[in-house]
């Protein structure tokens, strides 16, 4: 049985699902929530899921990172747009040798860590999952849930598989949680982008579901004119996505059933969007290298128009108190 | 006094406000209606106008161009959606001698229509008109007016200013209609198209006014890139719109009053969108002389989205006859 203690920064829908299954396989876990802290410290959290419901009616729940106990992993699964957050965290909440395990959509999360924590103490992760919060502390699994985990060194440079990764990947595994291992972070969170950049962007602007982008023959070649487009952001890092890999993500994703895409429901539930992680930073990164993603930077800038207004609205409707 | 007869094909919001200015002048005009002919024929025409209102209680109106007088002036002035009905409307319509005004928006309408009538029949307009139908035969113009003239040829050679262009110039002059003469009909189209792509396009697919579109740093941005790429679609016509014409552009922009673009209108009002005028046609003539305009190629693959899913809740709106 592993010794290794956990901190989930981050208790929504996907730190709360992580989480619970680390706990139910007899992990220590410390979790870090805001608006749920009440509720979560006193009913605990209850997860639904199509591999079996559980409930934990007490977890460790805490409200602020400087009193929670120092962990081994602390594994930071906030949306990017919180990342303002993290400086004043995890110091606090790292152990020495312990190691910050990055949840996180989008490029150049984990550099951002690593100035906080340290480059040697950061490790990224890739998640595939669809899940949702029904209520606080009331987290409700769909489908998917696979983690791909990858060392992160300075700069990205691909340092393949560590120990560090395999200790992580046991007490996942034990959990129940399906564990893949890259040799190659960047890439990997290339790849991913490879999805995320036109269903994510597209659903939003367009409001549509995956299904409906697909279907439409206009749209059907935006998507994959912006998967070329990210490959060749890759490519401007000196990564390379096979040539058989787009139509592999067309192929899965005409096989998916309906899908709205995590940024569309972001967008429905009025919260901020990840701009600046899923295309702001691809879109820097490659420009940094001589490389412009015309197309992309189309959605980047749509995307921030319509955030922006949303945004705007929200902030209106709390003020008149309206729901 | 003219004795020039005109012809106005399509008589909404902007033929119907020129046709009614001819005939007010004292010019014979034929309108052809479609689905405001009976109330027309009854009625004739009302415009409101800040140089002026003014009513024709009896205009010659007519549903069949097989009925009609051959003319020495027929107006093309449908949306560019209902380009297919023109082969059978302008053969019977046109005098031997007599000349086809096309004043549709975008690029390559003129071409069409040649097709149909021979390109030394040919002129072209480029009109700069705020105004909209408010019920059948009820025009409300609202500002501008400006018509520039051009003389087509083929493949849009360009052959400097005419003699038809001139007669033409007269009867709308006398019609208090201001008129520019263009010695390069395929220069003006273009830098037509550098106000029209970017605007129309993105208050399309955002929902936003002209003010908003410059107000937002991210949308101020894409108009200039996109701008630009219409820049380049025209210099891949050997047309050099000269480098001060896009900040001209931009400030007549910013201190036009809050704008609700005409192809924005159609979208509200559920009518097709001229998105092939517009958008296909310019990024296919560049796309014929190796030029790639990527930005403006998503914002028409999007408009084309958004026109096909409207299009169809249209008429399931209409199969279920809800209004």
């Amino acid at each position: 049985m592993s010794n290794r203690n956990y901190a989930i920064v981050g208790t929504g829908a996907l730190g709360g699902f992580y989480g619970a299954r680390l706990q139910q396989a007899g992990l220590e876990v410390n979790f870090l929530l805001r608006s749920d802290y009440d509720y979560v410290k006193e009913h605990g959290l209850i997860v639904e899921s199509p591999e079996g419901d559980f409930t934990l009616p007490h977890v460790r729940a805490y409200h602020d990172a400087h009193k929670m106990p120092q962990c081994d992993v602390v594994i930071v699964a906030l949306k990017t747009t919180q990342n303002h957050l993290l400086p004043k965290i995890l110091p606090p909440l790292l152990k020495d040798n312990g190691a910050v395990l990055v949840l996180q959509n989008g490029l150049n999360t984990e550099p951002e860590v690593a100035k906080i924590v340290g480059a040697e103490r950061v490790v990224g992760g890739l998640c595939f999952l669809c899940s949702y919060k029904v209520g606080p502390g009331h987290i409700c699994h769909l489908d998917y849930g696979t983690i791909t985990l990858g060392e992160y060194a300075q700069d990205y440079k691909a340092i393949g598989i560590t120990n560090r990764m395999h200790q992580i990947a046991k007490d996942f595994k034990r959990a129940h949680i399906p564990i893949k291992m890259s040799e190659d972070l960047l890439l990997s969170r290339w790849k991913k982008l490879v999805w995320n950049i036109p269903y994510n962007g597209l659903s939003v602007v367009l409001d549509a579901r995956t299904d409906e982008l697909m279907a439409n023959p206009d749209t059907l070649i935006l998507v994959k004119e912006m998967m070329g487009e990210v490959v060749a952001g890759a490519k401007s890092c000196d990564r390379i996505i096979p040539d058989d890999f787009i139509p592999q993500m067309l192929e899965y994703t005409q096989k998916m059933k309906p899908y709205r895409t995590s940024m569309k429901i972001d967008y429905d539930e009025s919260r901020p969007l990840e701009v600046e992680a899923i295309f702001g930073n691809p879109i820097r990164v490659a420009q940094q290298a001589g490389i412009k993603l015309p197309q992309i930077e189309v959605l980047y800038r749509m995307l921030k128009f319509v955030d922006v207004q949303r945004q705007e609205a929200e902030r209106t409707r709390r003020l008149l108190g309206l729901h």
